[in-house]
């Protein structure tokens, strides 16, 4: 057995606060999605104006970016016609997600989760995921 | 053109916290989706110790509720062997819940969306279900 | 953040050799499979006669009573017609298995994960995944 | 009717132990899957360290490559854009994978399986696959 760091709701919600207020900042209501070291939700939210076809794009982005313990944009650098990883996209049945907006969440060099966010454009959503990141490292 | 009610985000906070107070109450951490008219999620939380299993089956049961307008246990009653609804639960990908858990949410009988819980019984879910539709009446 | 548990490849293994040594003594070659807390698979493997539609099962087993917390005999006892979880089955795409064979693995009642085989009777089956636990249960 | 060869629990073994030798001596946890001539999964394993977008990844590889009986790489080729295969890797609900990782077995120019690695470069993945494929010719 080992022992590892695990994501509680409140923690999440932490992110979340942050994550909002950023996306209010910049004008853009957002989708924002957190997930744990597992991929699995812990918290999602849609603000009043943000698509519903964000709604899974930013769980997914969460889900690709804690389980594959990278950011969705470092998938998307290897991804294209001719690179390494072009088609990883459609893996595991459409989830894998290769455009920016979302974030793994490291602990101490330790994985524990992803945030996923989805309805500005790419810079804008990993944006918002990283106002949710820095809220988290700063109460640790 | 028709004009229809829709509910913000803000109301599903209302919601989701009287849902969480009365899942503390009983003592059972729970996962609780609540979607809009659309059947779309808008707000979700993982208690954190609600089952994995009962992220998908919230969400699903909110889904059901919301989109068919009716509680996913009225379902349950007509869809035994012999019944009407018979093999109902496996339409829609297997998405259409139909135990104790998801209910509808009808501002002055109209269909607004589905609050959906599971993690307990189904019938503490439709519990804590319940007390998230109580919350949301009671500022109408 | 907590902190919790983790099962190693190598307390999969552990579990793994005694289940097998389990199908063997009992002379039915098994699908056998053992998942982490958050129903991801660690390790698999197929016995020579084991059953080809029994790989799914194996796996979906584990997954069911890690995530679900509970073994999958146990929902099998609720899910009968007009019982309380009728249907729950065919949630999360077919994968919620409720006919013995999946053993969610504690450790000083923490959940940390699932342990599922399939190809014998359903109660051959629990007999070999209950010997993967106890393997578990002797070293810690 | 006619005979064919068919790759057994301890032949994947035997493959799966190399596989593991290389990635440990290339210093990268990896999923690791080797399927029967039907693509089926026979062995698989998870190695601590290693990414869970990958657990699918590499059953899929494997999949790809025994019953495609190609390697994953040969596909990437000639999926580009204005190649004769692309698209060819959302075929399959999007279980064929067209980047390198999976290598099909082949026995006397008869095709028997194949092996999927997944969680490093996609370079280090074919590394880690083939020398699960040398160390199964050597026993021959």
């Amino acid at each position: 057995m080992k022992t590892v760091a695990r994501l509680t709701l409140d923690d999440a919600r932490l992110m979340m606060a942050a994550a909002e207020k950023k996306a209010k900042e910049i004008g853009v209501d957002m989708d924002i999605a957190i997930v744990d070291d597992g991929g699995h939700l812990l918290l999602f939210q849609r603000m009043d104006n943000a698509r519903i076809t964000s709604i899974t794009i930013a769980i997914d982005k969460a889900f690709t970016a804690a389980a594959a313990r990278k950011s969705t944009r470092a998938y998307g650098e290897v991804s294209g016609p001719g690179q390494p990883a072009f088609g990883i996209n459609t893996s595991l049945g459409g989830r894998f997600m290769i455009f920016a907006g979302g974030l793994p969440i490291f602990v101490k060099d330790q994985p524990v989760g992803g945030i996923g966010c989805s309805s500005g454009s790419p810079d804008q959503d990993e944006l918002v995921a990283q106002a949710g990141l820095d809220a988290l490292q700063q109460v640790l």
